[in-house]
């Protein structure tokens, strides 16, 4: 963790800043009758999991290009998370990989304890071979291998037993199961041969536990996908209970998606688990969140914003490859872009939206949006932080701290080549 | 109707070839086991209704260029399609468009027994403005104000009753509703209102009805559409009952979506109600079957195809917008196109098939396809309109009859503008 | 125009308000350095075409909903665009489009000069057919014909003509010529007829016009496109000349294309002439600029404004179809988002980007671009026009002037139908 | 190399079959006037390129999973080569990659005689690390340090000199240079400073070689990439001068994209250089080629054959990642199909075709390009093969000689993993 005395002298030298800004935009908040405080509050409320993979360099097919003082072992990710979590105190939880986050579940416990943190949604690994008698090269719950499926539903009951042990209470199931080749899969029965799979994983749940079905459109398979749209998805949570919901990730759709569209038709259905935040140009590039089309994370934060009274319980995460950035640097932008948005989204007047919208007052409504959007919400982030122990800036702060070459002088030196997300 | 004489001449100029070819395929398809009269009898089995607004020149919104012998009413075009089923005896049935043809169901039923014709689906009309109390600009069915969803349920009721005297066992519902700008529409409120009037459409459907919920990605609507995926229309389809099914229309999908696994899963779901043909390059371009990507159309034969032992009820339709060509050319070559694809899914040996994707395979599998993709099955395709009584090659009987000629000498001119569809 | 009173009183009500975020805006600036006068003299300085056609409403090929008091020629159009500029001070020119807007050259010259209004870039239209003697059916400047490309060409000399009376200097050819099959046309052969064409409208041009050259991949022509991207467009502006240069619509482009790179590109070659403003989420949409990505919006004037050094000369039109607005609001909001983003992208601190740049501190770079983006230049903007002598609030300030109601009750009215896009 | 007796006893079983299929295509050719033994010349004279990193098994970010026998060095790589050679006769020359390829240039040269294989284009890599002092990371060609653009400068004229001693006359340079985040880089500098880097390349080139500068329009740069779309290449090339022609690859484009356009456009400018075979249904997928819309690749040959009359030295490579079949099986099958898509082009009745054209008779120009796609050419393919001294079919022959298996005995076995192409 980084020395609390560089937070507060880096805090000081913006604290006067912080406060002429706060009360200029709290007096224009005030004009039109919204109180700064309550959205302060919302923001100090507001919380997204990291995962413990992002804290390491991604890279591509072509290659890694790791940077200095990568972490070597899930105690070295949790550091990280711990100090993305002590400046921006927006990320007090962690999500882990299995097997890459493999640990004794009791010393997991006792490093989070020791940094503040929680555990979040444990994830399963179905899509590489890690040493397991059967591969995944043609699949893992959908293969034509019953003993293939065994191993994979083993292994996610598995991720479910180390989950129980460190207080998590959801699996987030993503399979990169599919085929490159028109013909390689009979479509339909691999979607049975998954269903099958996934109802033994469900049957293995316990019963404060929610089973998150994650679709993606295409990557690591080029032809078809089993679990390709939020369609599909929506089928499986629907076939396998009450228990299981769909979690929707930012890159994982086709082009020109309206996504802001599948959050309301799964809240419809009530089948909204969560998300997974990135952002993207092409395809499943796991940018960093809000930086290619914020209005787009904010349009996402207004269907969640509007859906509040529901009472919905959703999870979110963090879920990019940081490649050309110092990964928690990126973490901690990441989180406070998704934060912005969400108070942006807060900010909304529902009364005068809902009115131009019965009026059919396109221009009027779409124009309430916008004047959410464009409020520099920056000062409400800013005291959020400084109110909860964080950083008023952060990566200044971060950098400040040096932490990155502290931890490059202990941890092992990482060689980058042939390409890979880890 | 074209003067069987001139088939009979066309024909007889063709025969030798057709018999040559035909038995040279015979010969070769035997050897791996293909007996072609029993593909030949699949081919004269086959049909795909016509729309009857598809025998007049399309246009796009910059403008319309119409042709000579436009067709000027309902009679008018079921002439025109009495002429694509009399050559390619492919097309047996013609689909309405309520009002556009709107007519007394005793001269319409009349009119297409004369022409040796029967009707399928009834199709509705509440994307545009017709002299209706309501006006639909803000939308339809899934509207903010109840008096204009009102007329237009009244509207869909009014198809189904002209379909119940035509002897139609189907109505297709596919609305533009949507905005055109984020916050514009309440994306849940709007698809609740459109699912209420929905549910009075489907209790007003005869017993022995079916209706289809047709998805579409995006246009009219620019921003957002109520039903703008099949995950929604699967969402609809579930909510409305049993004989709610989705149709799936070839132009309707994002970028890159593999349609055929869209087609697989509404199988999976029971859900599958029938096709809308048409081929695309970027969008919703109602290009005629077959001539951009005719893989894909085969891909998605190759799921129904396979599909066929369960015994689905399906409806199919071509569904196009004829631009730069005569219609009736475009609808002949495009009924024969998706016939094509027919007679090449029922190649596939789904035996070795399934073997190869148990070994995943992946290579023999996909060769597997393409081995019956590429046969040239053109002449079981002539063969099969022969026997029937149709032509060998409908285009060029077609254009040896003069027929656009004769009608243009008695039908009104038309004259190009502004755009719209017809 | 509207009563100068009302403008008064307007802005009365809301004078003290935006004097006081101005000052706030104006005493954070200062902060970094950043003097707020300079940026409200950039933004007076702003201006963007309004094209005579977006004031009456567009539609789609499904249906056209003209709103109350449409404009019945291009004198209530010119009164429409005198509005708009009254009220935002930022749209002193109009781009006409022949034949809609053909008029006797003085007439329209003494409108515009009692508007205060100036001449943009003259349209050609050879996409539809006015009643020429040969129709654009096939194509207009790359048609086979030689007769239909030189009735293409010489429509467009005359556009030359109207235009250099009026004091226009530009012409813009957009065509719509391509095909909606493959082998339709050749394609090669195709383009050397239209570059053929191009070269001698361009041999007509005056010594101090411009050509600007639009590109736009698909629609109406759904196969391919003769001037279907900037690569070709770039072609063409190369083998005409130096007074020939490639103008840019952001909604005319693949999905996921980076279209601030294609301005950068163009800056580079020498070759970029302007801007059709519009924002769009699937095609060429058409919708209102800034209301679907802001962010890309001021990706594009950063490209801009990063160039203002080179001293380009760049003429910026409003292309947009609205469909489900009032077309003077729509037109007002977008003037004044593309002055937004415009007066963001000159807010960048592009010295302390460059070194980001320079010490690939890709995160720290990226972060520069959005504190640029998220300051809220509403102060500004406001001020600007209030300086200029326009509406503090242009929407609400024409909302309480009743100018719509005032030409409806003038104006013929028109009835709603088929489709297109006047 | 297999066994010359296995060869002819797999020849043996297939002989009268294929002599019977050649003779009633041949038949039915004939009678529209073609004759079929050119046909079978040309397909004699077809070649295409095999890469010889696409001899082994490739991965994704996610994942890689080897197959038995990986060749271990560029010598086990063109041993594979020459069986793919020996089997389809189609690919008599390999492009290597340097760094991975790297060996004393005698020793390649002898083992390529000795399998009767040539060297085609040289392809330079810095798009990822490879030991050198300076890291890719943040670009190669393009990078603001001077010392990271020599070193990889030094590179591609590394790759020259290997390529002048081994007999390659050609350059392929790709790189992945470009951003990831909107501002991390100058897209304009950037760019200048690719052209300063290429032409100190293109200055090291001898003279009887051609430079290939080749685009994508995103992976593994995110945001954006330096060479993004042929626009960008055409520049490049233009720059440049003579001996620099722009590369084309299948799967590099934006979604919907009309790449057999894009083919024409660098015809018409002279600089059309070549291809990258491959298919794609999403992005850079890399799949096999023909296999998932094998009409394109037709489309594609039929803009070559139709340019054939103007002595185009085009250079033609297969360029795929083969993650789940046998890499040498998928390259066998992937020359045949290309070469497939060549003899179908050549099919095309171009004489009517432009009649066609001229008559603007879109659907009989059309129907003229699917009536020669639609051919089944496999028997000419099969007999240009057996009459070179290849296999009618060759991967019934490999699989019949086992050898992969006798390479996976001599081999060192690969372990899967984290990812990565190579």
């Amino acid at each position: 963790m980084i020395s609390n005395d560089i937070v507060t002298d880096q805090n000081a030298a913006r604290d006067a800043d912080l406060n002429a800004d706060y009360d200029a935009l709290g007096a224009r908040l005030s004009r039109s009758g919204t109180d700064i405080e309550t959205l302060t509050e919302k923001a100090m409320r507001f919380a997204v999991a990291v995962p413990s993979w992002g804290t390491g360099t991604g890279g591509t097919r072509f290659a890694r290009f790791p940077g200095a003082g990568e972490p070597a072992t899930i105690f070295d990710k949790l550091d990280d998370c711990g100090v993305i979590n002590q400046l921006t105190r927006a990320t007090p939880t962690v999500s882990l990989h299995i097997p890459w986050d493999k640990a004794d579940p009791d010393d997991l416990l006792a490093k989070a304890e020791q940094l503040g943190l929680g555990f979040d949604a444990m994830n399963s690994n179905t899509f590489s071979d890690t040493g397991d008698a059967h591969s995944y090269k043609f699949g893992s719950l959908s293969h034509v291998s019953e003993e293939t499926r065994a191993q994979a539903v083993e292994h996610n009951l598995e991720c479910i037993e180390i989950g129980r042990r460190i207080g998590s209470k959801a699996l987030t199931v993503w399979i990169g199961d599919g085929s490159n080749f028109p013909g390689q899969t009979h479509m339909g029965r691999q979607f049975e041969r998954y269903l099958a799979s996934m109802k033994q994983i469900y049957a293995g749940l316990p019963e404060d536990w929610r089973l998150f079905s994650e679709h993606k459109i295409y990557e690591p398979a080029f032809y078809s996908t089993v679990v390709q749209d939020w369609g599909t998805s929506l089928l499986t949570a629907q076939e396998l209970g009450d228990k299981a919901m769909c979690l929707v990730d930012l890159g994982h759709h086709a082009p020109n998606v309206n996504i802001e569209m599948i959050v309301s038709r799964l809240i419809h259905a009530g089948k909204l688990g969560g998300f997974h935040f990135n952002d993207s140009k092409y395809g499943d590039d796991d940018l960093d969140s809000g930086t290619i089309e914020p209005y787009r994370l904010f349009l996402v934060w207004n269907e969640l914003v509007d859906a509040e009274p529901r009472g919905l319980n959703l999870s979110h995460m963090i879920d990019q490859s940081h490649n050309v950035t110092d990964p928690i640097e990126s973490l901690m932008i990441s989180a406070m872009e998704i934060q912005r948005a969400y108070v942006q989204a807060s900010l909304v007047d529902r009364e005068a939206l809902t009115g131009y919208q019965q009026q059919n007052d396109a221009l009027m409504a779409s124009a309430t949006l916008r004047a959410a959007f464009r409020t520099d919400v920056e000062p409400i982030l800013q005291m959020a932080r400084v109110r909860a122990g964080g950083a008023i800036d952060p990566v200044a702060t971060y950098r400040a701290a040096a932490y990155r070459a502290a931890v490059a002088a202990k941890r092992p030196e990482v060689l980058g080549g042939g390409g890979g997300i880890v």
